[in-house]
């Protein structure tokens, strides 16, 4: 039977950017693991499928308010010992990391976790991130998304190069199949590794491979090898765009089943619609207003400094001639051709979430939306993206996670103790 | 006031090669989180400065026993949660890795740990390594001694790309003070990063540098970097042959603080001497004698599989003539001119420790044997190899600990939070 997934990306204070200025935030608390512990014991109460975090390589307008902090994976290490059942997924850069170190580390966390972990492989963009890594600038798109191909095909190769069985631990003879593991030669444009990897086969056999390319590239390699997506959506028919375009190219890439797609949703949920509009009201006030100048002449690579804050939004090139990051600029573009926002309407849309979709309202309401997009092809979970922690996530699991279960569209509890089994994916127990 | 340094270099079913064999090993329990839970809070009752963990990136004779499993990064991330006061120690390959990984990845770990963290740094040694990533074969050893001289500048460079007190949460104003944390622009010959690091500055602003080198340029790098070392010696002129010459080295460098020097140790326990013996002849008959020719073929680079037994062991290159890995081979050499033992004698020597120093026998004797080291620079303090784990490990615990606690040597509890504090080592919280 099918059913809703959801996953809670969590991310500093919250994803509106002024959450941290809240009186009560726990922003000094942000080094602390024993915050990360609580997110992570909210959102498994709520019996999502995983908690999820991001990653950059690099620190920018770090006078703004607090971005990535701790290494993902070295979280999620932590996070596996204080949680039992949910998933744990860590974004990870195939531009600056190499198909040894990912497959290793990521089958250490996955028998740590006892087959619990995803990892959402990204390209990363910023230029500031690729001098990190001794890159002059970040290298063209087209090459990032070959690197990528090529990553995650030899990270699954050295996950292969163990059968399950190959420990036998026979104390009086072998303690594994020597033809239980092998080397496997990758030789590539990018990588060359010769395996077998140093750790046996992953619980899962391989983690549970998520993808969220939005440009041309990233949908075609999303189609081909992801087993989850994350999409930016700001509104149904968005969405229904990209769910469709995914499981057509990955019909093409000849897969059967289809991908199940998790866009990003910022919810503002309380007993009344008028409390809800108030909570984000509340977020919105402390969002001071050259930085969200200065966030959206990221977005949308120009500098917007001197607009007037109360006119319409200036018009914007279109997205052929746009040569940054095309999922958000499309969604921008697309909030300003429906609702002709003034550039103040237009920030506040964007502090929380960056343009994915936002519903303020009571629990029942949010749960509707949420059950549309689930039944017209918009969707098969969302990608949780609370405004504020862990007030937020807190509302969610005691408000709307309840009506979603009473409806029948969300598990009640558990049912399996792997991600892949929360998501219904195929186990890939045998190379 | 000195105080011995004791770490438990935590290992497989134990040091022993035979310990997975035991009929009463947890071989089959490798691959799960709460057997290192155990072995981290029984040295963490002893009151040990730290555990550590080894690192290989290549699997080698997989069916002789269990080797390296968990990425030890990701590992010590776990175990953080499950321990408070103990360090954490991991093995880095500075051939393998980058500077801004594992500056990011330490200070993640020093975070999530509160100050516990130690790393040490090694070059690797075996082709199979290099060959996972992407090397032919493994780089020339005094290449690598570059490369990690470097690699150590450059990741504390990135720790220090932050101030202690950069992150001000003004939560009207400035998360963090701009003029806080800054680009450090390394440009090498290994190495290019351009900094900050994306992660505050480490609690103990710098985790804790070991270093393990033997050869003269390895111990060139350790005098000159090292805030403690892990050393290999036989018996004690060998250790005092070492530790005069570290501190030798160091002074000349310009260091006025002496480096603790931990030989590794592996030690049989019993309330008496014949029991004591008793524990290592059960390991040592477990042992199968086509295993053990193997490693010291590796050990001595040629094959040794032909060789008699029960003859003495044949006449070898001296030390000048071996292109391998000299500080073990070194011990060899060492044992064959001081013991002239048979094959089979040298066999049983290595089988625990690879020829570090083995004592066997009471509490007391340890105890006293221990001292007889600590007093006359042979050692500040002993890397733990138990032959067998848990039990090797619970023995000492329990009755060396508290011998050498009541000589007054060793800490009745912790005195500080930090694996810096356990080791006197100053502060480095100011870059």
């Amino acid at each position: 039977m099918r059913e809703m997934h959801l996953n809670l990306f969590i991310f500093g204070c919250g994803h509106h950017r002024a959450a941290w200025r809240h009186p009560q935030s726990a922003v000094e608390q942000l080094s602390d693991i024993s915050y990360y512990t609580n997110l992570a014991q909210i959102a498994e109460r709520g019996k999502f499928d995983a908690i999820f975090f991001a990653d950059w390589h690099a620190i920018d307008n770090i006078a703004d308010g607090p971005r990535s902090y701790f290494d993902p994976l070295t979280l999620l290490a932590a996070l596996a010992g204080v949680t039992e059942k949910i998933g744990l997924i860590s974004t990870v850069s195939s531009t600056f990391t190499t198909p040894f170190h990912a497959a290793r580390t990521l089958a250490s966390l996955d028998h740590l976790s006892k087959g619990r972990i995803g990892w959402n492989v990204v390209t990363s963009m910023f230029d500031s991130e690729a001098r990190n890594h001794g890159y002059e600038n970040m290298p063209p798109h087209e090459w990032r998304y070959g690197r990528a191909a090529e990553f995650i095909e030899a990270v699954q190769k050295l996950w292969d190069s163990w059968d399950a069985d190959t420990i036998t631990c026979d104390r009086s003879g072998d303690y594994a199949r020597k033809d239980g593991l092998r080397a496997i030669h990758h030789k590539g444009e990018h990588f060359t590794t010769q395996g077998p990897l140093t750790i046996p086969r992953p619980p899962q056999g391989q983690p549970v491979l998520f993808q969220a390319g939005a440009s041309d590239q990233g949908r075609a390699l999303a189609a081909e090898k992801a087993e989850a997506i994350y999409a930016v959506a700001y509104d149904l028919p968005a969405a229904q765009d990209y769910y469709r375009d995914i499981q057509r190219r990955a019909k093409l890439a000849g897969r059967d089943a289809g991908i199940p797609v998790m866009p990003g949703l910022v919810t503002y949920v309380a007993s009344t619609q008028a409390e809800a509009k108030a909570k984000q009201r509340e977020l919105d006030e402390l969002l001071p207003t050259a930085d969200s100048l200065r966030q959206l002449g990221m977005f949308i690579v120009q500098d917007c400094s001197g607009w007037e804050l109360d006119a319409p939004v200036p018009a914007l090139p279109p997205i052929e001639d746009f040569t940054g990051p095309k999922g958000r600029y499309a969604t921008i573009l697309r909030i300003i051709e429906t609702e002709q926002p003034t550039l103040r309407q237009l920030l506040g849309r964007l502090a929380a979430g960056g343009g994915h979709c936002t519903i303020v309202g009571t629990a029942e309401a949010i749960a509707d939306q949420m059950e549309l997009w689930w039944h017209n092809e918009g969707a098969d979970g969302f990608n949780l993206m609370p405004p504020s922690l862990p007030s937020s996530i807190e509302d969610f699991v005691e408000q709307v996670v309840p009506v979603l279960q009473k409806r029948g569209v969300f598990r009640s509890d558990y049912q399996t103790d792997t991600l892949r089994g929360h998501l219904s994916l195929p186990l890939t127990d045998k190379p």
